[in-house]
């Protein structure tokens, strides 16, 4: 390995780490566009302090209980508190294969841990209390993911099974998807969502902003695809820029087509879910298949989400952003599409597929519903149902979003 | 040319890839600014859909219509369905002298190609039916685009010809424009703007979605222009970065001095015209002009700006964004200017210029006139008086772009 | 140096000049949110023509005034108007020790220089005549930011009394933040701010707007930065990496804690400011830290934040962004930092820090005074009270930022 192709390797990683903190703006521009303006700062604050905690959770424990790098095949390992880089150039030449440093590996994954966190914040929001959620969102990143994740990227247990997750369609989607489920379940649905004469659209404060969020959404996922392949190596991170690109273009095309079928109209927050969809549909895989497999792939992602919505909104497991759409089913979709299209295809393969992520659904689960109950009992999960009414900016912010809204109003209601 | 620098060019083409896949965000952002509210989804549909169907159609027919590699000096060349990609690492880095592999060369092309429709897309805001522009857009993007492309970039009869145009101020700009120009014609004003009592200005619902699609372009744009180096050679890329910044900086000031002029005030959609003029005008020549040459053009580009506007106005061609004058005037201007300054100028390269960008107008008029006219006949182009009056995101989508708008406009009714 | 390692270094540099641009985006949206919305237009015209300006007048002399090249150790020094590039590739790779080429090197340092004047921008908002201000930007970027940033950068008196300041929480943002000072001082409160009854709050008009921008500054100080580094040698820039990332979350939880014991809430814009109170203090000593320095620096620069809100409205001065707070503050903690923590904490390096950035503080605040007041005797600072109170957006600029504005107030107003 020489010194120019190690630079250009770590440049590409680092890069990809400014592209995947991209997402968390993406996630805030998304779930603020989603909610009513009388909880847009809340979620902003939320998104805020989910990459914060993320990052010096994953520095304190995070990172070396995902990577203890002595626990091969295992279920659990940590290697201790804090960060210790190894000593000199050449040793860092040589941590990572050339690919890049040690410090890049820490920033790098540090970047993605948090996102499992912010795929909770939209599926809880307009009625979890903020407390709450940070303490979660803390257990949850600081200790659970990391868990999960050294299963298969720290080789644990499911690497040596043979369990393939290119760039996280369980490990980082899935994981999000099943904590958001858990917290729906337990919260409830918003007041008002479900009545008697049915189900009460509660419409997103600004589609601009929600759409902002999907376009910078897919920019990241350049960095975390592109960014999994841990290196710079020309073929590899260009075909998964292609992979990812059009799964993308055809999960918008699928969502597209079936909810003009369903709803007969041209539903854009169908369309931004189904560029989400194929996004996440294609993570598992982004590395092994080919322009044709990702745009089936991605199709089939599309057509999932309203389905999906749908299918969530029938069981009253009210999901403002449809993070569970996107991210739990499309999660599972990519994950076992693995199995079947691409390199790796083959019913042997397929079931390794479906029990891996069952494994890591299962404990995931099992590991919120613990802290989430945890939490109810205690702290509470739900604020009351004036300060929802009244919206969490000025119950949890005591401010207003938009700052001459109350005045606006008070002109208006003359 | 050894591993550790085609992977430096090629982790190069795959950042300005991404770059050029943001300025979809920015066309978005500044259309969506620059239209009423109840036009909102509607804009933000077709752009989410154009990068989709932009990447689908490229993938199917484009790339290979653009790039036939078989066809020096022709007029028409095509290399047949899908993407063939070369066998081994050693085919891929002797693909493109060393730049970037054959995936990459795909996907930083397919993320140009859809540009040019949504050039189109801002033109005929407010008025045009959904379903004529998607179908538009397609056939445009997917046969057009690439043919009039290949004739400079695919080492076709007019690059034989001696005829530049270093990253599109004609082969992406004008063309978009031209087709912006038919379609407008073709369309018709919105109702209510040419009045007898004169023009009525529509302002744009959103100055701060507008002022950041410009920086988002101005960002896009240093990979538009630098990845056209289609390498990472320090030399030309540095100064295509100079070059394409300073030509935006004085398209600014002279947007700001004219319409200060004209208008008697600070008018802010004209300085943020002036720099995407800046930027198209010199993106024919961004690799051959010092800067203060590059400072002279992009000052011209936004002089031409409020003319442009007042000039199309005056012939009650309905433009709401400005995409005529931006595109179409200054991509002309850029592709001339190869001609007048820089390392080419000269008389006879201003004549091929010249007729090398009437000859791509040409052709691209009327293929968009054939294709539009035909639309029009058949499917209808325009929506009734009465679905633009209420707007297009309730009429083309049932929903509207801030959630809470309909209701906040029942209270202010009372 | 080898061609790989040379173009593996320029890309680093020219991606990072392309995320330090991102900070124009950032400032502009951050503004944009934390005024009213009758001032909006103002804010972002005013952010559209600096980095204009700013790259024009960095190409007329700021470039020859800051780099000189030939004045080591002097307080004063200018190699002439323009730009002139060595000839040749082989002169490029010399040039910088191979880490840039000399356009690469003016364009990352022109994007820096504009940054400084953004900084006034803000806490200038809402009062300040347009015209005035832009005559004070191009003086103060074309004139005082390249002699103070020639004392250190330029291999001037400061650096050869072993002042240090790795990219810029004096040279660039204290000297911001002082000439924001002297403005605020010389220009008054807003009208009605500070009244018999109190301080009277006035919400920004746009939450999502505000933290849309302190996102993408973060991203932007990944080039801020890790581009100050000057190569991408790996070691370097990544440990850049994660001590700014890390800075930025401590920042942001301290801001949280101090907020919430001073205010009892969860303050959205005092978490958004210790975001970028993180960001500030890291600068000076990116590469001199170990994380956990880095996250106790941040958290102090967190804790500064509410602080420093509070001190200066009890003075009465009228910050509406809180620039004084983040860029003075925060830029004065970081500078001192790198004498307490780090590579070369010491009571010596202490002492050079302190006289060192009172030295650059100084000449700033002075120069700032004397432009400023003589702009006072002569244009005016200062809108009429009439015109504040319609807002700057109508007075200076004929317009509104949201369009539809006016007609909804005037439903509203029935």
């Amino acid at each position: 390995m020489n010194d120019a192709l190690f630079t250009a390797n770590n440049t590409w990683m680092l890069v990809a780490t400014a592209m995947v903190f991209i997402m968390h703006l993406g996630f805030a521009s998304l779930e603020a566009g989603f909610v009513q303006s009388k909880n847009t700062v809340n979620i902003l604050f939320k998104n805020s302090m989910i990459i914060a905690i993320g990052l010096v959770t994953y520095y304190i424990a995070g990172f070396n209980l995902m990577y203890p790098g002595m626990n091969e095949g295992g279920f659990f390992g940590f290697a201790g508190f804090g960060l210790s880089v190894p000593e000199g150039a050449a040793a860092a030449i040589e941590y990572a294969d050339g690919g890049y440093t040690y410090w890049t590996d820490f920033i790098f994954q540090g970047m993605f841990a948090a996102t499992a966190a912010t795929i909770v914040s939209g599926a809880v929001a307009e009625r979890m209390k903020l407390n709450s959620f940070l303490l979660f969102a803390t257990i949850f990143v600081g200790i659970s993911y990391p868990i999960t994740g050294m299963w298969k990227w720290g080789a644990g247990w499911l690497d040596a099974a043979g369990f393939y997750d290119f760039a996280g369609s369980t490990l980082v989607h899935a994981v999000g998807g099943w904590a958001a489920l858990i917290a729906i379940v337990l919260l409830g649905p918003r007041n008002g969502k479900y009545t008697a004469n049915g189900i009460k659209p509660i419409p997103g404060h600004s589609m601009p902003f929600a759409a902002l969020g999907v376009f910078l959404l897919w920019f990241g996922w350049f960095g975390f695809n592109g960014g999994s392949v841990l290196s710079a190596d020309p073929m590899l991170v260009s075909l998964v820029f292609v992979t990812t690109s059009l799964s993308a273009a055809t999960g918008a095309i699928g969502a597209f087509i079936t909810s003009n079928i369903l709803f007969k109209t041209h539903d854009l927050s169908m369309v931004l879910n189904g560029i989400l969809g194929g996004l996440v549909g294609i993570t598992a895989g982004a590395d092994l298949m080919s322009p044709g497999e990702a745009m089936i792939i991605g199709f089939i992602a599309g057509v999932i989400i309203p389905f999906s919505v749908v299918f969530f909104d029938k069981l009253k497991l009210d999901d403002p952003v449809g993070a569970t759409s996107v991210h739990l089913m499309c999660g599972l979709w990519g994950t076992l599409a693995v199995g079947i299209f691409g390199e790796k295809a083959g019913i042997g393969q397929l079931w390794t597929q479906l029990y891996g992520t069952l494994a890591i659904g299962v404990f995931t689960s099992i590991f919120a519903f613990v802290v989430l109950f945890a939490i109810k009992k205690t702290m509470g999960l739900r604020v009351s149902a004036e300060a929802e009414e009244r919206g969490l900016d000025v119950s949890e912010h005591d401010m207003r979003a938009y700052g001459e809204q109350q005045e606006l109003e008070r002109i208006a209601s003359y």
